[in-house]
């Protein structure tokens, strides 16, 4: 397992027969719902064979032409790293000294147009045989970035997606995985492997779903945009790597605790199929997210610092947005931005002239946009900027970067914003303001005074450029002001409980599913002024309603 | 050294030719007490050249017989890992995945049997070659498990090992070691490297004997069954690999501080030697040790657990044990049983047929029996049973698995026992009671209330099921209730201070030697109500008798 | 980069030939100031290759003619590891087991002649080819070990180094860097490569200079010897490995706020170049600094203990000794130590009849000489001396050793000096006193009341045996007595504040040039009674002189 090159002719050959024929075999028969591509495609370790290196120098010299071309799109000529031709160029194998952040960058790009290539083979293996029905496939959830799904969604029909929480009190810990998943085709999706019990490993934390906690788990899936739930595994084979899996059945068949539960929620969505069919998840506010920076980060810490910043950050900010209670998206950079009130963009890099125009017309066009340091600053080929940022974004927060510092991310700097100090550490950017206003000061060290927060308001729109990377607590005070400044309503009137998982799903038709969902082992308690359906628990609900430890209620107007 | 390739024919050829030939002209040497095979036999690092490929292949067809048999004892079907022909598969190297679990316990065995055939070629190259007196070598203690001892034993007369606890306070933490060496011919032993000075290398921890605390390290040895001490090492060798090592004279030949202590030691050593010869440690209780197990948890973390798991568990249940101021010994899964009153199974897998045999005869024959979760799960295969544990055993205990849960060892779950609370973790069985009785109940999280530890009396003995992982102090709470109820009685009347260590030997005629050792740097006293005759310090003594700091005393009735 | 062979005949026939060439057309150009070889000579990893190997086996072979006195040196006796032909010694690349402490050492001994070799033919074929004027090259500081630079200096005319300190507190962590390359030729050096601003990478600790502080780093390097400064980098390389780098402009060449303080510090070092010109740093008390010694430890750390042991004490006795607000030298085994009035030895190894002659003689001739445990214990070779100490040096202290201990280097042990108690750890000799006094005993453990300092005074010097390795707090309260003892008189009548660097600079004729650094971000007073000029800020000054956050004075004469 894991050992296979995927560019190798013989598995290329081998693996599309085989999915021919099963095409024209079970095509066209009527019990088959849809096909499932393969398993976790694109996550076998980097491949350096012969295949792959030929494949890769005349990827290269698509991309670049000439070798002077990537020699300047490279920046070879710092430590004299010139290629004279491109049967020169190597894979970036391990080394003793270092390779460069572009070279990386280019083999990671390489890598993924690899395995959406065979995804592409794979799924065309099959339509052009007689298959009709969906096609999907299972991606990892936020832990692998190697493809770039954006990309690879354009092959498929309905998107699909392993997930494996934490159980217990971290256990929206990845959560953003739902929301880049809806993100891919912008539709709902399926979760192609669900987690559905403990574990068999002695000393494993958050580990034990607690009796009810693989239902909320289920229905937190079907809030987030799930269509689909596939619970992995359905008995755990006692042989092999995986024979300590949670799973419904147990080595012998029989049924786990987790059966008696999935039973339940099988009975239960079949009952409101009819009304959360065609419903989808739709928000004002949203998170860029993008694999290129996802690779640029990987090329090395020493120029990027925490290889987890990148995705912390996005966490961090999804997380804070949501304990707002309301939806919240993720949005790739080829997407359409023009749906959101808010566009937060957590950090961003391989910027080019379409990305930065995309921000700016949506800023004319009566976004807010909220921008964090390092963000833009650097090109498609991993090298800055000449003005550490993309000269449109400049001109769009009205402001030039003059300098900077760096702190670790915990440190104890501050900034002043509405009255109120906020921690702050990470990197500063030193803002010179050509238009910008100034929300926010630094308060610390020969810096303070300078800008912490800026905002240019352009067309209808607004740009803010926070300069420095806070930790939580200050979002959660400058997100309501800046949800309430963007008309972002929250879904119930006030705050939900912190234990209190809140989503919509709407139908075409206007009407909203509002699910809620105890994250917690106490009960909690949610105001509902009105008189509300819950058709999870087939019951009216009003007032005070309580949810039980894990307990689910989706309500509608009665 | 270490390079070397233990199946190589070269090596086999030239190293046993020279070992016949020392037999054939020392053999029937009146001054040779005993024959050392090599050093360390087996501690080299794996090898995986041509010829251990092709011994490995050969040893897997004679294991499995066809190539299919193999698959489905691994498991090969799962992942797809399936082989057509011996010669497919490869020894364990490093790999970009994962291997399976059987794979890499059948390399474990195939490695232990390459050294037990070694060694076995070794001592009959001595014996077939005039060799009459003792043939023994150097095992190590618990730190490395790769070659199964209770095999390798039965080519020796005598068995052997090496010997480096911690000096100070924790000097007892590796005195399982003793029990273990002392267990594979039932017998007493030799420890052929014995610690003796402190390694000369700055900021090394627990590393300087006090005053006296080699000549008490040196009778603890004794004590715990060894009947030959050879002290590694004389004279310090000034360059290579161990120029730090302590040594009994420096590097000049002058001696240290350890030469007037072992001096005094050999002296009185001689002088008890009449009483002491033939004498022997004997236990009411032991812990069933295994290497099958040891290797089984080699086999991956994320489906074992820590490595040191097992390891620790047999440890700290041995301690605990011995704290009681009892003899314990440690049992191999080939050996005799019913010797004991109480047999405490701190984890075991490899479960066949003929071992859940052995221990439902030791319960039905009047023995107690302590049992742990996960123990007697797992096939020789490293498959689990489909019920989670051998079915012999289920019913021996009276219980079925019905769920479980896991958590951090040092979780702050909790159980009551006897009126009291006592902390608990790691993995929790949770137990569907066919027959047993239940002495203990979970108290925390959805499972409180579920049986913590239950009994269920057979034949003239009992299964006891202690349904999850605690740490020490349940231990040191329950032990004592239980030795009470099995009948075994203290070696003296009162539980020994816990700095004192007691142990005895006993002679065929009965006479017992009783050992009290010292292993602090405060007197110890002891309260002896009869008059006794300490041997070791040549004086009659009664009443609160008083052990100077790494004081030893040898008692016996005068 | 870094990935090449220093040995390879086209690397040297290239290279060189490229130096030749240049030489000839600009040799006598009058516009060049001096010639720089390469970059970092020496960084590259090791390499093994075929001509790697060969090398080495035909150094081996000239360094210790036979292989049976290559076999004795390295004690291949021990484990067998005895060679039949120098062909057979192979380079000590990763191994399963260990290689011997004399095989690594050679190995080091080997890289650092080649990389002195092709320094020397580097310099060689320029001044063979018509260059005059001064050539250097930039060493690391204390990082890189891998070259004896002692020995390389022998090829330059000027010593140069990268120095990239911490900016905040920790400023001075590196200071001793500026010593060592200052005793190359104990002369003046350059800073090839000086820190002059962030690198902008996100959480980094101790990164960004304060305003002023670059230019007090620059002074701070003058200080102590720096006759040339040279920032890197003047502009910063927006692609590449090092794409982050601090520097004066930045990717688009505008000017950083760096600029407007190099420019400053420019044209105040124009100012006062007259009076700088020929001054050097000349102390009274010394370190030894030793290559051979690092490369020892670097052989293994269970017999060496910590890899950084040795740096980390070389660092604490430097920087204590500076705290007392004297200048202080590094010095090489081979150097003049009569030119000091004391020399601090934290430790050295590699001891020969030559090294402890020089320390004999240092002492006769009127030094005072302070020792440490496991110093002069160990051969060239890296083995023991058989009384564990060189003989010359057993007779200069007056003292045995007869026995010793070890303990973590934090522990609580305690030794008590001029009626103070003291904690210390790490090592302890137990010394039998011959003819030394006795200053401190040692307070714990069974060695209490053993001699923790002796005394033996010796024509007119005297020998110092600290017997363990105490941490700062000890030296502290130590080195003012000593320093009295030894007539050497602070720079200043009284402790400069904790917060400023004291250095003075001495010209041919006597005149003092006393420099005044600010390191921290508060304004800290100096005591000045006599009317000085402060050439620095061209002002005149007396008594309570304020120096500003990171502010620099330079005092001299009226």
């Amino acid at each position: 397992r894991y050992t296979f090159c995927i560019n190798h002719p013989l598995l290329r050959d081998k693996g599309l027969g085989l999915a021919r024929q099963m095409a024209r075999r079970y095509g066209g028969n009527p019990s088959i719902l849809g096909w499932h591509l393969d398993n976790e495609y694109g996550d076998e370790p980097d491949c350096h064979c012969r295949i792959c290196v030929a494949k890769w120098q005349k990827w290269l010299q698509k991309r670049y032409g000439t070798i002077e071309a990537l020699n300047f799109a490279w920046g070879n000529v710092f430590w004299s790293l010139e290629y004279n031709r491109f049967d020169q160029v190597p894979t970036p194998r391990h080394t003793k000294a270092f390779h460069s952040p572009a070279h990386l960058l280019a083999w990671r790009r390489f890598r993924s147009d690899c395995t959406v290539e065979m995804v592409g083979l794979h799924a065309a293996a099959l339509r052009d045989n007689g298959v009709t029905r969906p096609v999907t496939t299972n991606n990892q959830s936020l832990w692998n970035p190697r493809t770039d799904y954006y990309d690879l969604a354009k092959h498929l029909d309905v998107c699909g997606t392993n997930y494996y929480p934490p159980y217990g009190p971290a256990c929206r810990a990845g959560e953003l995985g739902l929301a880049t998943v809806r993100s891919y085709k912008q539709a709902p999706f399926q979760v192609h492997e669900l987690r559905c019990g403990p574990h068999g490993v002695p000393g494993l934390e958050n580990n034990t779903p607690a009796p009810g906690e693989v239902a909320r788990l289920t229905m937190h899936a079907v809030a987030n945009g799930a269509d689909g739930i596939f619970y992995f595994r359905w008995r755990t084979c006692p042989f092999g790597c995986e024979q300590t899996h949670g799973s419904i059945t147990d080595y012998d068949g029989r049924p786990t605790r987790t059966y008696r539960e999935v039973a339940v929620i099988g009975n239960r969505l079949k009952a409101i199929a009819p009304v959360l069919e065609g419903t989808t998840v739709s928000s004002d506010a949203a998170i860029l997210y993008d694999f290129p920076t996802r690779w640029i980060m990987e090329t090395g810490i020493s120029w990027n610092g925490p290889k987890d910043l990148y995705i912390q950050r996005c966490k961090l900010m999804y997380e804070a947005l949501r304990a707002q209670g309301i939806n919240v998206d993720a949005i790739g950079r080829n997407q359409d931005f023009s749906r959101y009130r808010l566009l937060v963009v957590p950090f961003v890099s391989a910027m080019d002239d379409t990305l930065a125009d995309k921000l700016a017309q949506f800023v004319h066009g009566g976004g807010t946009l909220l921008w964090h340091p390092l963000s833009g600053a650097k090109t498609v080929e991993a090298s800055f900027y000449p003005a550490r940022l993309h000269p449109t974004l400049g001109r769009l927060f009205g402001i030039t970067i003059e300098d900077y510092a760096t702190a670790p991310l915990d440190s104890t700097h501050t900034f002043t914003w509405n009255g109120q100090s906020f921690n702050t550490g990470g990197f500063f950017d030193l803002l010179h303001l050509n238009d910008a206003a100034v929300h926010a000061r630094f308060t610390s060290d020969w810096f303070a005074d300078r800008p912490a927060l800026t905002e240019l308001r352009t067309g209808k729109g607004r740009a803010l450029y926070l300069a420095s990377l806070p930790p939580r607590p200050f979002y959660e005070s400058f997100f309501p002001a800046l949800l309430k400044e963007c008309g972002i309503q929250p879904l119930l009137n006030t705050l939900p409980p912190a234990a209190v998982e809140v989503a919509i799903r709407t139908a075409p038709n206007g009407r909203r599913l509002l699910f809620l969902l105890n994250t917690s082992a106490e009960p909690q308690t949610v105001s509902i002024p009105d008189p509300r359906r819950d058709i999870w628990n087939d019951e009216t609900v009003q007032g005070s309603v309580i949810l039980p430890p894990q307990g689910v209620r989706i309500l509608t107007a009665p």
